[in-house]
């Protein structure tokens, strides 16, 4: 599977794109992430992208035309190694999207290749929107500076769920969310630290208990941190 | 304000944070970010700082030790510059955690110093966080691979509410989210652009209509794309 993205800030998604997991999964070759720069496709000598808003208001906006002349690069690169280009959602990441959520990034993760726009200042012009953008994604409600981190957020939690790049296969389904309950409390070796002895039941061996132990836990976290998840639970159960 | 991340990825958020707004902010001296490696508090020659969960299941476990060698690290640190740092949050970035909002962000902004755990594999060992963490943050739900990622979120989300941070400071105010309604769609020079031509509206230099042609737009796109903050609104207003 293969992100291109659209952004201001290219360094940003090359350096995070190496590292951990994600900079494992592509140099197996079980994904790739392509940046491309919009700057590159400024129609001025100062690489200007950004100019005031109609109408007035604060801070500036990134100009349809260079966002475009990135997007039209983004696809002839894709097209280079894959001949189904022209169907690429392109995903632009902004507060007005719909809210990620796991089955979001599940259906993600079913694309061979995904285009992602970052925004910077106060948005983007409206008519390039209208023009290239299938998905608006949102990742949370929060303002930030710009697209590169919600990007960033997209490719790890679709690149995650892409056959492989977890090496051990059970972790993407053992998870947070499975059935809406969240994790139950874990420990690990020593079995006493800072005087807190890890629970009895853990230590027993008996697989069921264990299971019965962690359940207990899931649902009583569930309830005293995230009753919205409960009431969900509750009702699917 | 300062922000201190204990991480097993420390070139990730060095990287991320010398990027774009905070970077800049960062050479003004407005904010700053510090990472430390988890890692080079391991207790084996290996750096090994994960270990198999009692009671069995999928995946490794970040051991409690490391964890708390480096979050005493990161106190002494914050203790050379600020007396106060006993008091000093400790955010632990996870899916169990309190959603973060526009509201979470502005309360957090007005800390001086905050330091923000990032986990990897499975999780964190249950009793280091029962012993450091004051607050349990998620970013949203949906899984990742480790807590690198949010954490440089919630960085941005705060860091641009700290005074001066955005130049322009009514950016920080004239946003999504302000009354709950999505911000109504903008336009940039050229005022025709692939045949699509500029609201006429806007084009007028009539303040009064600009204004309630963008809160028109507002409100309409709010029910459309997020009927929960739609119904916020209503309440409120």
């Amino acid at each position: 599977m293969h992100f291109t993205v659209l952004t201001l800030f290219p360094d940003l998604i090359r350096e995070a794109s190496r590292c951990s997991i994600l900079g494992r999964a592509a140099g197996e070759g079980l994904i790739g992430v392509d940046a491309i720069d919009i700057r590159d496709y400024a129609f001025n000598k100062h690489k200007k992208v950004d100019d005031y808003p109609y109408g007035g208001g604060a801070g500036m906006l990134m100009q349809a035309e260079p966002v475009y002349l990135a997007y039209e690069a983004a696809l002839s690169r894709i097209r280079e190694r894959n001949e189904n280009a022209a169907k690429a959602r392109v995903v632009y990441m902004n507060p007005q999207g719909k809210t990620l959520d796991q089955g979001m990034a599940e259906s993600f993760s079913k694309e061979e290749e995904l285009i992602i726009l970052c925004g910077h200042y106060e948005g983007i012009d409206e008519r390039v929107l209208e023009e290239i953008v299938t998905d608006h994604v949102s990742v949370g409600d929060y303002v930030l500076t710009g697209g590169e981190l919600p990007a960033l957020i997209l490719i790890d939690a679709v690149a995650r769920l892409v056959p492989g790049v977890l090496h051990n296969d059970s972790s993407a389904q053992d998870e947070s969310f499975q059935g809406h309950l969240l994790e139950y409390p874990q420990y690990s070796r020593p079995e006493v630290w800072h005087g807190k002895k890890v629970p009895e039941v853990l230590l027993t061996g008996h697989h069921e208990n264990v299971e019965k132990w962690r359940h207990e836990q899931s649902v009583k976290r569930t309830l005293a941190m995230r009753p919205d998840l409960y009431e969900k639970f509750l009702r699917e159960e």
